[in-house]
């Protein structure tokens, strides 16, 4: 069965896996871009980076997706409900390239973007939002995209099949922290960590019972 | 200058050091055992133990100490201030063979154990307290044994030197957690990570600054 996944979900050593103060053209608040920093240095991420360890783990949030889910603090800034023009942070060719399904309580017409993404807004439970991701994605594996609050229900479900932490060394102190409500979620999951000479650490979670 | 060091101080991935529901007995609350079984499981605590990573971390644990600081928390379960024959959780033996200062805002008279260890119980800053331990260390290492709201306050003093942090991959969801009030705390030193076959993770910060 086409399976749910996480990947290159990048959180603080506290848990943070976006700061505060969030804005248009600052989508990660007080952490800048320091979450994302050893993605961006990858060879997946830009040609001629770093092909180690990092590389192979970022590699895998490209191949066998056929549909994404992404929580609506994902998909803009606060406050873009209210921009009837809005459609995302990511250009007029997303790099998704597949339907992408916003949660959203304030849902608006299907967009499609150029390149094969579509972004539909549905204000459903998580089963239902599934359900439709899988339809869409034809046999393919569904990613789920985060933020945090959105993987918080997912895993709360039980509807994660694998999930790719990783932990970068700093102390955010404050933001929105993946961990919330999640205590015991590790006795579903073999879990791994391995770290990198970057400095991160990643973590993988997956799924061992049913 | 002999320096200050934290050793083998464990936390969950959501950063909890210990559990709640702390009582005599039950020193980590719901937590158990299982932020240390890394550690029971290396050869430096248990001959024939484990010979990898962890022990040459757990190893460093014992050498060049000349006193130790602890928190209250440490010293026993809530309550143990009203008990006038409470010398501890570790036997008329206890490990440290050292002075050992518990900070206490109920300081006892100094209690002398056998092997080497004193207890004494002083209510003083953080910076006062490290004077008085590393006078009574002569020269050698202080050790500060935690727990983690005492590393908070020398942390935020800028008085530690080294830390050794062991990230066991469980969510405990609640209890005290290690990085309260701590952001932004790796600005001052050099931090590494290093995992290990036996699922934890070894983060090491190394002062770079005074």
């Amino acid at each position: 069965m086409a399976q749910l996944r996480v990947h290159n979900f990048s959180i603080s050593l506290d848990g943070f896996a976006t700061g505060e103060g969030r804005a248009k053209g600052e989508f990660f608040g007080h952490a800048g871009e320091r979450l994302h920093e050893w993605m961006v240095a990858t060879d997946t991420w830009q040609s001629g980076g770093s092909r180690g360890v990092d590389n192979a783990f970022a590699a895998q949030y490209w191949h066998g997706f056929g549909a994404e889910i992404m929580g609506a603090g994902k998909f803009g800034y606060p406050g873009w409900h209210d921009d009837p023009d809005w459609k995302g942070p990511w250009g007029d060719n997303p790099p998704f390239h597949t339907p992408v399904f916003v949660m959203t309580r304030r849902p608006r017409p299907s967009i499609e973007m150029e390149g094969g993404t579509t972004f539909h807004f549905v204000d459903a439970p998580p089963e239902k939002v599934l359900e439709m991701a899988r339809d869409a994605a034809d046999g393919k594996d569904v990613r789920l995209g985060g933020g945090a609050t959105v993987i918080q229900q997912f895993l709360t479900a039980g509807l994660v099949d694998y999930m790719h932490i990783v932990v970068v060394p700093i102390v955010l102190g404050r933001g929105v922290n993946l961990w919330t409500g999640l205590e015991g979620v590790e006795k579903d999951f073999h879990v791994e960590a391995i770290s990198s000479p970057s400095g991160v650490t990643h973590v993988t979670f997956t799924r061992t019972t049913n």
